[in-house]
């Protein structure tokens, strides 16, 4: 199933894509995507709807963050080993956290916000997991239990408020606007291996980013085993699994993005998706 | 006004300390100490109430924290003049910020639980300021009246996650229960001056944090200010303002926490905590 949130920001309701490519509106039967609808018997009841027999959504509605009730925004640094070798930087010996606020995440065809001050704003693509059960001291084998399913995500960045400003890279990921999130919620079933993921992003048209998630150092049932040893992980918990080569600041000069730029991201079967860069008033 | 949450954890409900030391339950006026009721109307609207008529809560009552629907907990690091000198280390030329997972957050005389595989918990008392209203881009000069008051917080931290663990400092923060919050939320017009307030916490009874607020470097209207040009700060979130000299990092030697120790911490006017530190299971 690709489930989605349609509506306004802060207003939004429960969908999902049906086969036919339009939008329904789950409202009827579910209040949000979020929370409890995540476990397995949750998704298991959603598959049991008529989709054909939902309300159809106007196609021009605004698509919202795909999950909604997100406790949690953890994301991983550092995770591609082209990308650290690009970087020059060795392959961390354990996964490199941090946190984005929650705040910042929205949906994936919003207009992101250049925050006043900006230079240095830029993009990763990145695989975005989605927590349906509560996760805690979880084996690596029994990780992926614990996944709702995937998502596309934007780690926006502003590179020297992450590395320039004193100290801990939240500085620079938590933006408003920094966290696009979307289209779907792609269910784990309907992903034949998280690890096997053809990804890309584009700055006007230019593909800058053109990777697969087989490159990734630490995978997303290693991931999800190791966070839950330091914090339970709950229903809509996001863990964005980190980017491949590519970004603005690894170009030789760095390139950032300015009001008026166009990224558009995507990964293989999880949809895509397509922001304006506009200056934060 | 004192306000709190009382009741199981995850089904608290709203509450006071009247004048007269005992709990009231506000279940009859508002929903929660969180969002709406934070604001500077919402608050006035509780001042209306007649305390002496609300309904009296048992007062082995367990207190949840004092404050509801937190999306963000966000922390200053060396942020004590005292402390850094203490740490040999320079005052940051501007606040360092890390995130807690709100996963964290429990009651103030909840049990601590100690992770598997810590070797190096320990303790830091600080001011937590709780924002009442929306803030974004703004001056110090009106940072305050989006705080709705202040609390005790304990910043508890696992130091070998934190810092020898590959870095970003969250991974040795955002531990299940690693952040108490109450008792009270004291409201900001109770607080006659957030800069000059006592600050304590003992181990087993013996006293290892005692210092102000003083000599915080980075005070609350500019952490407030600060904080809002990188994010919008939302009714409920909270700010841990940092930690006076005396965590157990700093010993010599360093010395940290096992099951079985017991710590206490306060800050003046904004009462107390007492935590049982356990092995998590």
């Amino acid at each position: 199933m690709k489930l989605l949130r349609h509506g306004p920001q802060g207003a939004e309701k429960p969908g999902l894509l049906h086969d036919d490519g339009t939008i329904r509106d789950l409202s009827g039967i579910v209040k949000d995507i979020g929370g409890d609808v995540l476990s397995d018997a949750g998704l298991a009841h959603l598959r049991t709807v008529d989709a054909a027999a939902l309300p159809v959504v106007a196609p021009d509605t605004r698509l919202g963050p795909c999950v909604g009730g997100t406790g949690k925004f953890i994301c991983i640094g550092l995770n591609y080993a082209d990308h650290a070798a690009e970087s020059g930087m060795a392959v961390p010996s354990e996964p490199v956290i941090f946190m984005k606020a929650t705040s910042a995440i929205c949906g994936p065809d919003d207009d992101v916000r250049i925050p006043r001050g900006s230079v240095k704003t830029d993009w990763e693509v990145e695989l975005a997991v989605i927590i349906g059960t509560r996760a805690k001291y979880v084996s690596e084998a029994d990780a992926l239990a614990h996944v709702a399913g995937y998502a596309v995500t934007n780690d926006v960045s502003e590179r020297a408020f992450q590395a320039e400003r004193q100290g801990q890279w939240t500085k620079g990921k938590s933006c408003d606007t920094f966290g696009p999130l979307g289209p779907w919620l792609v269910t784990r079933d309907a992903v034949a291996n998280p690890q096997d993921l053809a990804m890309w992003l584009t700055v006007n048209g230019e593909k800058v980013q053109d990777g697969s998630t087989r490159t990734m150092v630490y995978g997303v049932a290693h991931l999800v085993s190791y966070l839950s040893q330091f914090m339970t992980l709950h229903p809509g918990d996001v863990i964005s699994t980190g980017t491949p080569p590519g970004v603005g600041l690894g170009m030789k000069p760095p390139r950032y993005l300015k009001p008026g730029d166009v990224v558009e991201l995507g990964i293989a079967g999880l949809g895509q998706q397509r922001q304006r860069f506009v200056a934060d008033d």
